[in-house]
C-alpha cells in the first residue's frame, strides 16, 4: 500500500538532481570568487531567527513568513531574506567599528505561498551588503560588481534598470498632496499595470497639467536622457537632488565601464519596502521575472539601534540558472566493475585514474542486478572480472 | 530603547563569521572533491518536508523535530537528517532502475532541543549513500571513502570503530530471551554507561555463566582480535555470520589500505534506529563527541515501498572543524582608498590587482568615518588621494 504523501514534497519545494546541482555549483563558485575579489567577505546566519528580531523587521509580508514555535515557546521564522539577518550581525559591536563593512552571502531563503502558484518557496540568493557607506561611490561599486558577477556567471544581454525611491516620492507628494494617494499609484507601478495607472489618474481631483505630469512620468524609462526628461517634470526643483545623484552615479558607472548594461526606470517600485534611495532590478531577455535586485536602505539599521547607511544586491540563483539555459556542468564518471578475485587490481586502477583527476566509481559486479541499466549511467566502464582478470578496454 | 531579542538568535543557532566561513569552505571543497572522485553525485533536497513522509520515517525522535504548518494546513518538518530525504529521491522511478546508486549531500539539518544544552540546533552534514548495494564491498568502499575524505580534510589521528547491530542482537536475544530486556541493556551501551550495565546485569534472572558472558561482551572493543574473542562468546553459532561479515570487511579494508584507522567495538549502539548491519563511528583524539557515523540500513527503503539494501555515512562539519583546530583559511584583503579626483586611477589599479588574483576592496575616503579603524582590517592599503594623486607604497 502506497501511503499518501509517500514521495511528495510540500508545495513549492524542489529536489535538485545531480546535473542541476553541479551546474549551480560551478556558477556559484565563479560568482563567489568575483565577490571575494572585490573584498567582500562571506558570512552565514541561521535559517531560524526570532520573529521579533527578523520577522517584524524584514520587508517581507507577514503572510509570507514560515512561523513556528521553539521548545521554549518563542515564535521563530525561517529567514525570508538575508539583508535583515546580515544587518543584525553587522550591527554587533565588533563589526560596527570597522565600517564601511563589505559582507556577502549565498543562502536559501523561505517565503510561504497563499495559493498554488508553482513558485519556489525555498530559493537561493547570492548577495552582498556594503554597510556604513552613504557615498554614491558605494552605489556605483555594487552595481559594477553586480555586472561583473553576472558576466562571470556567463550571463549576456542582461539589463540593470535604475530608479530612485526619493524622486518618485517627491514627485508624487508634490502632485498628490498625501501619502495615501501616492501608495495607490505606487501599487499600480509595482504591478507594472500602466493601464490601471492611467485610468486611476483620470478620476483624481487634479489639474489637467498635473494629470499630464503623472502620465508623462511613466515614460521615464530609457537611457541617460531619462534623467534630463525627469528634470522637466519637476516643479520648484523639489526632487532635483535625487536626479543629481543619479547623474553622478551614471558618470561613475561609466568610469567602471559598465554603462552598456545600464538603463533608467524612474517608475521602479520594489516589493522590499526598506529602500530609501537608488534601487535597481536586473532582467535578462529570456526570463520574464527578476533575476536580481538591490538598492540603498539607509534606515533599516535604525531597527538595530544604529543610524548607518547601506546598499546591497541579491541575485536569485534559480532564475539566473534558468536564464543561462543549458545545464552542462556534469563531469563524466567512469565505472570499474570487478569480481571478488580481481578486487585488488580494480582498486589499484581506480586509485590511479582518480590521481589523474577522473571520477571513478568502483562496483562489485555481484551486487548489480541489471548490468546494462547500471553501466548505461557511466561515461566509460572497465571490467575486472573472470578468467585471467583481463581488463577490457572499451 | 533596545528591544528584547534585538541582537539575539534562537537557542542553538549560530552565526558563521568570515574566518570560520572560509575555513569551512576550504575543508568542504576538499571533501566534496574526494567524494566526487569516487563517483558519488551530489543532490539537494528541500529544508522542509511533509511530516508524514520524512518526520515519521526518520530515526530522529519526534521531540527533536521542528514542526510547522504550511498554508494548506499540512504538518511540515525541518529535515532532521539527510538519509531519509535522499531515500525519498532515490526511490523515485528514474533512479530506482539504475542501482547501485551513489549519492552525496552537504546540507544543514535541524534538531530541536528540550533544554539549554549549548548544542547546535542547526548543523551541517556532509555524507554519502550507496543505495541498492547489499555487498560487503559496499561497506568496505564507504568506510575507505570516509577515511579518504577525513584525510583530505586534513584530519589525523582519527579512529573508526566498527560494530554490528546483528551480532549484538543475536547475543542479547540468545541470552536474555526477549527484546524488552535487550532494549534496557542497549540503552546502557548507547550511553556508554558500563557501570550501570554491570549493576543491571547483577539483578537479572540469569545463570552466572550467562551473566559472565554479558560482562565479557563489553570488553569486545579493540583490534582485529576482537572478532575472534567475540566468536568465543557465542553459543550454538548463532550470530556467527555477522562475525564472518566483519572478518570479510576487515580483509577488504586491508586491501584498501585503511586498516590503521580501523578498530572494532561490538558494543556499538547508534541513536539512529534504522541501522541493520555493520555500523561505525568516527572519533578524533581532541574532540569528545562523534565526528561522523554511518552504517548499513537495509530496511529503510521499505517505507518507500522498495526492498533494497543501502549503506552510508555522515560527517558533522562543526565537530570536524573543531577537531582540525586552527582557522587559517582567510586570504588577505587589500584596500584601495581614493578621493574623487583619483577614482579612475584607483579603479584601474584595483582591476589590475584582481587580475593578479588578489582580493581588493575599493573605498571612497570621504565615506570613511574612522580611517585608522577601517584600514586596520586590511592586509595592505594603497592611497589614491590628494595632490598629485601619488599612490603611496606601504
Amino acid at each position: 500500500m502506497t501511503k499518501p504523501f509517500m514521495f511528495e514534497k510540500p508545495l513549492g519545494m524542489r529536489d535538485t538532481l545531480p546535473l542541476l546541482y553541479e551546474t549551480k555549483q560551478v556558477i556559484r563558485n565563479k560568482m563567489s570568487e568575483e565577490i571575494k575579489q572585490w573584498g567582500y567577505q562571506f558570512i552565514e546566519t541561521p535559517a531560524l531567527e526570532f520573529y521579533e528580531t527578523i520577522g517584524e523587521t524584514s520587508a517581507i509580508l507577514d503572510a509570507q513568513l514560515f512561523k513556528l514555535l521553539d521548545q521554549q515557546g518563542h515564535t521563530l521564522v525561517l529567514r525570508p531574506e538575508m539583508t535583515t539577518p546580515i544587518a543584525r550581525v553587522a550591527a554587533s559591536k565588533l563589526l560596527k567599528q570597522q565600517i564601511p563593512t563589505r559582507l556577502a552571502y549565498s543562502e536559501n531563503v523561505y517565503r510561504a505561498q497563499q495559493i498554488e502558484g508553482g513558485k519556489p518557496v525555498e530559493f537561493e540568493q547570492i548577495g552582498i551588503e556594503c554597510i556604513g557607506n552613504g557615498s554614491i561611490s558605494a552605489d556605483a561599486e555594487i552595481i559594477s560588481l553586480l555586472v561583473s558577477v553576472l558576466k562571470e556567471a556567463g550571463l549576456d544581454g542582461f539589463k540593470i534598470s535604475i530608479g530612485h525611491v526619493g524622486f518618485l516620492q517627491e514627485l508624487f507628494t508634490g502632485i498628490l498632496g498625501n501619502e495615501e494617494r501616492a501608495a495607490v499609484l505606487r501599487k499600480f507601478l509595482y504591478e507594472k499595470n500602466y493601464v490601471g495607472y492611467r485610468e486611476h489618474i483620470k478620476f483624481l481631483p487634479l489639474s489637467s497639467i498635473d494629470k499630464q505630469r503623472l502620465i508623462q512620468f511613466i515614460s521615464l524609462q530609457g537611457g541617460e536622457e531619462t534623467i534630463e526628461n525627469a528634470m522637466q517634470l519637476l516643479e520648484n526643483g523639489r526632487g532635483k537632488e535625487t536626479l543629481y545623484e543619479l547623474k553622478e552615479l551614471y558618470m561613475q558607472l561609466k568610469e567602471f565601464g559598465v554603462e552598456p548594461y545600464i538603463s533608467f526606470d524612474l517608475t521602479l517600485v520594489s516589493h522590499m519596502s526598506y529602500y530609501t534611495g537608488t534601487l535597481f532590478e536586473v532582467y535578462a531577455g529570456q526570463v520574464g521575472s527578476l533575476i536580481g535586485n538591490g538598492g540603498r536602505y539607509d534606515s533599516l539599521f535604525q531597527k538595530f539601534d544604529w543610524d548607518t547607511p547601506a546598499t546591497g544586491f541579491a541575485i536569485r540563483m534559480d532564475r539566473l540558472t534558468e536564464a543561462l539555459g543549458e545545464l552542462n556542468a556534469r563531469e563524466p564518471i567512469e565505472c570499474v566493475l570487478f569480481s571478488q578475485e580481481h578486487r585488488q587490481e580494480a582498486l589499484a586502477y581506480a586509485r590511479k585514474r582518480r590521481t589523474e583527476g577522473r571520477r571513478v566509481a568502483i562496483q562489485d559486479i555481484n551486487a548489480v542486478q541489471n548490468v546494462d541499466a547500471f553501466t548505461a549511467t557511466f561515461s566509460d566502464v572497465q571490467f575486472f572480472i573472470g578468467k585471467g582478470g583481463a581488463s577490457r578496454d572499451e
